[in-house]
């Protein structure tokens, strides 16, 4: 055990990508737990586009990250001290550890245990936030249903791939995928079972659409926002849904945004599009999870993990889910 | 009578507002009623945005107005001469008419009966399509519940000046209208009993919005898109809802059109944009005139039509809709 705790602070708020002058790392005691009070050792991060969004001085549904405050994330830790009744030496932890080394948990950080017999990385991948965002917008928000002709993008990412795993379990007639470059529209295609993928980055998304859903689009699950929002909703079907899940191609990228020109064919189709943050489900992660365990005991459903080493290369990790470096889900092993 | 037909045909699309190339007078013989098929005298013409659209080449709910058809609209005609078994001679009957004199009514063309007792102009306003978008579009897509704070666009207009009576009457804690001008705005506030009133043309919208509805909108009744639907967008409340109808201030402007870059919010505020269209309720048309009647008996809600004299007129009447010349249902009197 390091006898200090490394802590990375948001330095300066980013323009465009997280750089080295975004966060800066420091040095502090490791702190003492009181009373009711444990001590936990971090071990991984979640890493989430909506952290980038944090770093925004700009209204959401948190505030912003603060200059000088350990930049904030979900993450996973180990209890190395316990003065509390709640956690002891050994137990795994999940919540917002933010990018540092140790925390102290108490009734009032709100840790939890992790799922019973889950590993700690598919705790944060499909058990944990990403996993469960793809599962209540595709079920709750979209209603999937059968026969449904699904599309999602960031499709090769931690949610995207989640959530065309669940709509073929749940009997969508077409699931097709938007990824960026053919490595990873072979592996959701070959490994997740999409029925087919689009090369957002090699391929006219608006046209493959027409021709790959030609009766359109019965559910989005949007990701990126940008042109690919826009070539999806002028392909929706009548009565689509369009769940807004997020924006990455615009979270660098505020100056110059447009909004999505074709969302007059919500009207023409009697469409719907509805944004919703996982916050709103905790009280129901546990219905899901245990959902999800069975369709992973029987081999419905895969999680992939992309390990990057090491707390100071958070910042580096976060970009790789802007420039596609990623599949699955990004996690730091602190 | 006269003894031919006049009829107002697409002569050219439209780039911006119709002008006097657009449409061409032209007369034929008056059509002789066949078996089963009536004569009816078209007496009054419901100006409606939508028929912009439908004078573009674009794909839409309805197909576009063929070059050298008569102009598609709804109308009010009086039968002057039946072998049908479904109309007689001076029944007053609600249909798409077109832009004619003339028309033969069958049971192939779906003419339907006004409603018992609806004075002709009413029927085309507030039992008529606008008047029955403007109660599905925000008790059955907005689901307008109490205590909602309300905003409506085009609150001058057939539908908008509807939508803000018929949320008072449903317990909006505070309706308000965006309108273009001083007069209209006066109007609504004083006359319709709207809470507030935004002028568009010499007001900030999204400050008086912030200022109006600190607590963000519940509901916003979209008539116009644009600027004013990105400026509620920002300002909407947790869980709001977007009520899609109509984005008039795009109509004549289909090139330069941008969408709603502040859409993100609807994730942030777990937020629903969603369209419809009155094709839709076309069976529930009854449940909801008898509701309005009651209102109407009670001095609850009340109609305002702008008539304009002339079939020739058409157009021009066609434009106050995107001038903002009118308040209130704009009807031609053939």
């Amino acid at each position: 055990m390091a006898d200090r705790n490394r802590r990375l602070v948001l330095a300066e708020r980013p323009t465009g990508m997280v750089n080295e002058h975004t966060v800066r790392l420091e040095e502090s005691d490791i702190p003492e737990p009181g009373a009711d009070e444990a001590l936990a050792r971090v071990r991984y991060l979640s890493i989430d586009p909506t952290i980038r969004t944090w770093m925004d001085d700009a209204p959401g549904y948190l505030p912003p990250i603060a200059i000088d405050e350990v930049v904030r994330g979900g993450g996973i830790a180990e209890i190395v001290k316990s003065n509390s009744d709640l956690y002891k030496a050994g137990d795994l932890v999940f919540g917002f550890t933010g990018w540092q080394e140790y925390v102290i948990a108490s009734q009032a950080t709100g840790y939890q245990s992790l799922p019973d017999g889950v590993p700690a990385t598919l705790a944060l991948s499909l058990f944990g936030i990403t996993g469960m965002t793809a599962y209540f917008g595709l079920i709750d928000v979209g209603r999937v249903k059968e026969g449904d002709v699904v599309v999602v993008s960031g499709a090769a990412g931690a949610t995207g791939s989640t959530v065309g795993q669940i709509a073929k379990i749940k009997g969508a007639a077409k699931v097709i995928g938007i990824a960026g470059g053919p490595l990873k529209c072979a592996w959701i295609v070959d490994e997740l079972g999409f029925d087919e993928a689009i090369d957002y980055k090699n391929e006219n998304v608006a046209a493959r659409l027409r021709e790959a859903a030609p009766d359109g689009l019965d559910l989005y699950f949007d990701n990126v926002g940008g042109e690919i929002l826009d070539a999806c909703l002028a392909q929706l079907a009548l009565r689509g849904r369009v769940v807004l899940c997020g924006a990455i191609s615009t979270y660098n990228d505020r100056g110059t945004m447009t909004g999505p020109v074709n969302y007059r064919n919500l009207i023409v189709k009697r469409a719907r599009m509805e944004g919703f943050l996982i916050l709103d489900y905790f009280d129901r992660l546990d219905e899901a999870r245990a959902e999800v365990a069975g369709w992973l005991a029987e081999g419905k459903i895969t999680s992939s993990e992309h390990i990057v080493e090491g707390l100071e290369h958070a910042p580096g990790a976060l970009n790789l889910l802007f420039t596609g470096g990623n599949s699955g889900k990004v996690i730091v092993e602190v």
